[in-house]
């Protein structure tokens, strides 16, 4: 018997980022974890504010979607959210790990596992768009040597692939990607069922149900 | 399927900006998004204070204009609002995209999108006047390189259209505003329809309510 | 139709006050909103601790004298407030500008709008007493400049008024005051009407009405 | 008509305390406030961060006391505090305007006015306890120059006044205290009135009205 | 008729500790106040971030061991306490006044005073270990000038005890202790009377409390 | 009679780290307590921000699998937590003492002792696995010399081995281990007795209580 989650899930919330330094390029493993709380978010690992930046967008543009992901916007403020990015006592920074956040949040959110051969690197828009990054060429190379098969870019980083020496594009399926929905698709081992939300009705639902009408409430929210 | 907005609702709470660095002008993209949540505003994108504390304007003045945008304002209460800055890891700074994050955030208040090859700079008063800004050529430059048809500008700047090049001048339609009512009249695609509001009678509603007064509630407020 | 308050309700929360930097005097205009909330008090306007400390200090004076403005203390925590100094790029920091938030913050809780061509200076204490200034001459220099037609300074600065040349003198209508309610008696385009408050009557009221006694809620404080 | 309060009651919450900095001795005017509240303290007057322990010291020994002024325990919950320092522009520092912020705060908790022609100084402990300070001789230049007739000073300083000016000796009535006790009995100008306080009591009865009981609320409280 | 409490009550929460400084040691006066409140914890006396934390874990522990002290764990969320460290100006730090904050907190919580003739040195553990301190000579020659009769001193330094000098063995009666227990038995003029507890009955009390469950609530936790 | 836990209980929460710094190798006492609260994490003994994080990761991580441990995970709603490192003047940082936050953490929840005579070193992840840390050699030697018997390293610091003295190896037992789950089984002296927990069901029934449909509410979670 073994304490925390069986290997196949220990996926889920576990996705492999990647880092560039002045030393080089780098696997970055970023882990999530949702626990019963009050819809707050914590952030570990000796993260730079700009690295703690992209984890806010992440999680706002992930709530915005939410309904999509088969979420009620609404549970967020039953959860608390946990990222955390070993080791601990190496200093990280920058927003290349939006991408990568957001799949690690939307796996934890919907219990769907993240495939473990897949790597990521890119910034995330608020509207969920894939942003270009720096260091690519460290990035990959880096992602060789870890083991990754599959590497996924910005759309706008794809012009920099030219100056790549050919072990790393023969090595790697590098997929260029312009949006999140597109890494979901690729990075997530199944697809979300998304929800109807309808703000309105669900705030008169609560309403009523406050007021003692439950008939009414579910013929509001039915 | 594709998570995230469509194109064209992609538009929503997106206004395109105008920066000037100490290397030239250049175009800057705003983003907001309203979620579900308690009135907390989150900002991102490494602004500095003085950005920070116009988006703190912008709100509070958009929440004293909200009737007028169909929006009630005890609805705040009930949203959490981020606006975000990419690209994550350049420093911004500046009051000069004050009339953008008005723009931005009525936008994302009454669901109405903002026409896409507009740009706009000035700094927003708590009155929703247009004050000057600095570097006005530089960002008609980048505007101009930038693909923007239309750029409103703060009528008090009108006067340092005379020191432009005349193919900036023929190539954008550049417009002098007062008012941020003169801003939402051309950038939003529709008018927000007004509401009826009057603080007291609310009030009282929800203290007749609170009573469970259901009759006297629906007769104050109706 | 504009958005925002029309041309003479614009005067409202709208206050004009006196800078004085080491380039000289200047025109700060202090601008004030009222916003249904939870009684938070928001500064913006790049503002030293000094000034910020001004601002708690004209509030709370406010605050204690509620009833004389026809407001009771218990709406102040119904109401979010926000003052801001334009322009945000430019730091302004001192107590000076203290007879200037009472006048603001006071206008906007009433609603009555502040006469347009008056400005002022002077510190305020926690009992209202307009406290004496520095720079007093190129502050009223800057007023002359700006159009000012009456400055209302601190009695104390009084005697400062010897050393300023006769074109100001005749140029701005100066009037010394002690307090202020001097200077609300003159800012404003007309007098607050008080209201009475009883504390403990009111505390008591509230009390009954918790305990759905309505109709002990009523005789206690009719 | 003025706003504000009438002169007398002006000396509610108003003491005279006494600075010691490096150009001399100073009278340093210290002003309270208590309005309808949450039983929050704030603290204005550019004050350092002794200064602000040493009203929370204050703060904390009065609220011990409280029952012995008239004032229940729970009041403070229902009230918030503002105590300023003016100028507000002049930094301030140190423990020994203890006494002096004591007797503010038991001035505005109970309405009983301050004695206008006295100054205290004198740090004070969390019991109530005068203890000595530095500067003495400084500081009752300060008051004869200021026109106080009566200072109270610690008695561990009375030591002090062998090297002090005849014409000091002379001018001020200096008068030796060991604890608050005696320093409320000389600057209010009347005593408290006790009330009987029982925590336990209170509680048993704040349950009984929580559970619908007001019957046994009133006997077990009475 | 005096203001706080009478002498004798004086003692409660007063507890003599000993500072080491780069000058010798000294006496420090320790002062703690139990106030009706929320379960907040406040902290003055220009006190360093290694006392405030001793004063944390002190309090923790303190909190863990509250039945033995005939105090309801719940009751401290009904209460705030201050501790406070005279003199207010002079800069304070260090863990080795653990035992001292013990001693003060128990002593304001169940309303024993504390022996007036002893002192007392030793870090405290959030198991109630007495820890070894440094400085012993010159606070144990501290305590000796100022009257102290009878001084605690952690076990683990009964071997500094050698390089005293014979006037300071024989002027103190030097205590060694290995835990807070030992330090209550003979700093409490008297022992406090434990009383039982269990959370889980407590809890299962109040839920039926809040069911409106009366009779169940008595016979759960009667 | 001993106030506090006895000696065998004196074991809840105790957990031996070992530290590495620049004068060798050293044992770190790790000690956390529970407390009747509000879901509060308190952390003292001069830690840097590094072990801070490694406490809130370990906290974390035994939130996500409270339910193998017997506790629901809407308990931690109902305690504080208060992890000290003494002694609390010295400071310390790293990641490396993770494994044995997590011991600590699920002793003082569980109420399991933990084996006196093991130490331990190792960053965890926030899915509980064991990761390499630094200073193996002078952690070893401190573990001997300290009297520790069995030590449980990280499994990727097996490697680290081969240059470690004969006598080290010979004097203690070294158990490598890659994840929490070997720790718990080696370190406690008893396995945890693990409860069903099912989110929604809890949800419901706690929906279904607050509707004071006490019949539904004991079938839904029954
Ligand atoms: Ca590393
Ligand atoms: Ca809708
Ligand atoms: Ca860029
Ligand atoms: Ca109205
Ligand atoms: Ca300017
Ligand atoms: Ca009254
Ligand atoms: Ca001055
Ligand atoms: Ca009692
Ligand atoms: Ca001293
Ligand atoms: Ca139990
Ligand atoms: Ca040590
Ligand atoms: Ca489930």
């Amino acid at each position: 018997y073994r304490y925390g989650l069986a290997e196949d899930e220990h996926q889920i919330g576990v996705v492999t980022g990647l880092a560039y330094t002045s030393v080089g390029g780098d696997l970055l493993q970023i882990e999530a974890l949702r626990l019963p709380g009050k819809g707050r978010m914590k952030t570990t690992g000796k993260l730079g504010d700009v690295m703690k930046e992209s984890i806010d967008a992440a999680s706002s543009y992930v709530r915005s979607i939410s309904p999509q992901l088969g979420v009620k916007p609404t549970k967020f403020e039953k959860w608390d959210m946990h990222v955390h990015v070993p080791d601990g006592a190496t200093p990280k920074d920058g927003p290349s790990a939006g991408l990568a956040m957001v799949t690690s949040i939307v796996s934890v959110l919907t219990g769907i596992p993240v495939r473990k051969d897949i790597a990521m690197t890119g910034e995330v828009s608020l509207r969920g768009n894939a942003m270009p990054i720096g260091g690519l060429k460290e990035k990959l190379l880096a992602a060789l040597r870890g083991g990754v098969k599959t590497v996924l870019i910005p759309k706008e980083n794809e012009k920099d692939l030219a100056e790549l020496p050919d072990n790393v594009k023969n090595g790697l399926e590098i997929i260029p990607v312009e949006h999140v929905s597109e890494v979901l698709k690729l990075a997530l081992i199944r697809e979300p069922v998304p929800i109807d939300w309808d703000e309105d009705a669900e705030e008169a639902a609560a309403q009523a149900l406050a007021k003692g009408d439950s008939a009414n409430a579910a013929a509001v929210a039915h």
